[in-house]
């Protein structure tokens, strides 16, 4: 379902949508890093949540904004003419400080100091190419489900996000607004400012990627009647 | 699916649903407590089961009672009117009835002692605000599907629920009614009885603050013909 | 979807989901057992699967005979005149005979001795209590799920009993057909074969409350027309 | 939803999706084994991703190819005429190039040395026994699936291999294109190469005993009016 809805209302979404998806990878993260010296026992409790969350927002925030917490999704939609290029930054800067916001009522909740900075190092090559793997997929999944199952995107997103958490060795930000709250947290989820850039180049990369591929992999076929011929028959 | 039922049945479905739903919490918190020396395992070993349970009972019992389950759900519908006033204090005290013959339940079943006090301490600001989130998601979560996705609600809470164990340093009681028959258990998922009011306070908040937000965001368009043109029409 | 089958096709259908359902219990409890020194850990890779290949098993067999897989199940349908009287035996021996069938298959891939028997006691009240609960609980599932949500029906079992796995002390056998096949297997999902009696008998019952129970809570509407006036109408 | 493409796409959509699979699987065994000394953390760590991506793989991809990623899927479909002999050698080559790709993809998101040689024995009658049980399910599944739920047929596939990566003693390769992908990384799916022609066949006759029994077991009703009364009729 799609409704007609005012920017203002798109965008409180979005930052919305962002801030509890935020608050979610890192709450989860603290939560689990907490309780176990297991670290891929923490991972599951980091994605698990994560997974499942994506399905509840998508599902009640898509059919006001589209539900892109994420500026790449945005910026593929607007070079689909999906969305207004208007809208791209109100939509971007919503989704970042909503974000930032998310990561704030984590630490809020988890009785930590609000203001942090990530130490954890996430840099390199190897991580680069899992970055642009993971976006790629995350784009695919969403322009696929657009094309053939669009009831299923909550669900085709939440699943994919868990399987991307473990299959890459970037546990999958594959998100330029939550790599960048994930950046002010010096907790299990956290990155380190400096390897930002980084990351967001490869997510732009595997998404621009994904947006190509899908353009010709999920085209509509083409109309086999010769438009002269049909108008002919009218 | 929804059918008109006498209130008899309604509070029965309640009272039952609250039941299965906190011998399920309690019930796999003894178990998995009992099998692991890891407190990340355990607290996935509730998670799963809770948010299972809570996918079945929503589906079976919702045609019938609505599937509250939670006081502070009773509460957002009588204020929106889609409960009548006159059935709240019924509703309220099956869930509560419900929730601790769960406990008992729950007790029998696993040879402990049926009558205990939790000695678990849950208390201060963060936990305080790690509630009023949880409650505020999942009241958001619920008035969102029921504008986009009727159908979606059971899996909806099953998954928000599963998130929240997660992400709120509090694991997300959020409903007034388990937390009192959790306070009743001294075991992994209890909570000392003279910590219940800071409990429910904050999740009372986090209710009202996710109504009013949902009575705008989720807001059907208004009617864009004026009324007197409307009438002209007529 | 339901098709008219005839009674050889659905014993077939019976026997083989219940070996299939069997192989699946047995061989992930050995599995995990196997791979692991947390008990919670192994009762997690037994849970999954099964809770998995019930969605399955139900999905792919329901049509053809119902995916009872349970003679408490086909019992309380026979009571609801749902299946005719003379089948039940023959349901009720396939359910047998596939889930004994199921444990030497679990042997056979996991390099066992085919026949075992096994030691792990499960007996006294509170086991008892548990599997009239978990049963009682399976039932209220199936029939609530009967009445409200057929199309869920693979959906609600698969996690009750992902549910059940972990809030029933006894992991929740529910089921006389599965109990016998578990007590030939001396692995980590056995049952001392002593103690199948006081198991079946505490699953009957729990099945027999459930059935009263939704018989009362589930009923469809009594039609409002008198029927001597809907004659008189006629 | 199905539509009719040319070869090209669908050998790029077997390519790309035999790929990611293998990704998955590869690169989650890589992740878990990585973060935990649990052997059953680290199949769980496995089986989670590999679920959840099969989901996503062919609910997008499915329309376009059918989603087999899998030659004896696809002999199978050849067998029962619903895809050309001409596409077989095509399909079963596309998968097997895509697999072996995403197992190098794996292994450079992983910083490991591109090109390896699985040193993991997997082998012996039992492991057969497991690999022919495996491969008799997901096709049983698949062509139930087919046959009474083609909708749910992404979620039933993702499932039953959930449920197989523990039940089945060899963890369910089921797949000769991941068996021969999964031979060339020595990480924690891989399997020795000597070893893939057992499993091979394996896979062959289990995938062959399904398709004969799914011809009978789920076989359309017969016509139950004689053609030549038809005919009269007419």
């Amino acid at each position: 379902m799609s409704v007609a809805v005012d920017l203002g209302r798109r965008l409180v979404a979005e930052a919305l949508g962002t801030a509890i998806l935020v608050a979610t990878v890192v709450g989860s993260g603290i939560m689990a890093d907490h309780l176990t010296d297991d670290t891929a026992m923490s991972l599951l409790g980091n994605t698990i949540p994560t997974g499942a969350i994506l399905f509840v927002l998508i599902t009640i925030l898509g059919p006001i904004s589209g539900a892109h917490f994420n500026p790449v999704v945005t910026m593929v939609f607007a070079l689909r003419r999906e969305l207004k290029v208007s809208a791209v930054a109100p939509y971007i800067l919503a989704q970042i400080a909503g974000g930032v916001s998310g990561t704030l009522v984590a630490h809020a909740m988890f009785d930590l100091s609000l203001l942090q900075m990530s130490g954890t190092i996430r840099t390199g090559s190897a991580q680069w190419i899992a970055e642009a793997v993971a976006t790629f997929g995350l784009l695919l999944t969403i322009l696929g489900g657009l094309r053939f199952r669009v009831d299923a995107i909550p669900l085709l997103v939440g699943l994919y996000i868990t399987a991307a958490y473990w299959f890459t060795a970037s546990t999958s930000f594959a998100n330029p607004a939550v790599a960048i709250a994930r950046s002010i947290t010096d907790t299990f989820s956290g990155i380190r400012p400096t390897d930002l850039p980084g990351f967001i180049v490869a997510q732009i990369l595997g998404a621009l990627v994904a947006a190509a591929l899908a353009g010709w992999l999920f085209a509509e076929r083409r109309n086999e009647v010769p438009p002269i011929i049909a108008q002919g028959a009218g």
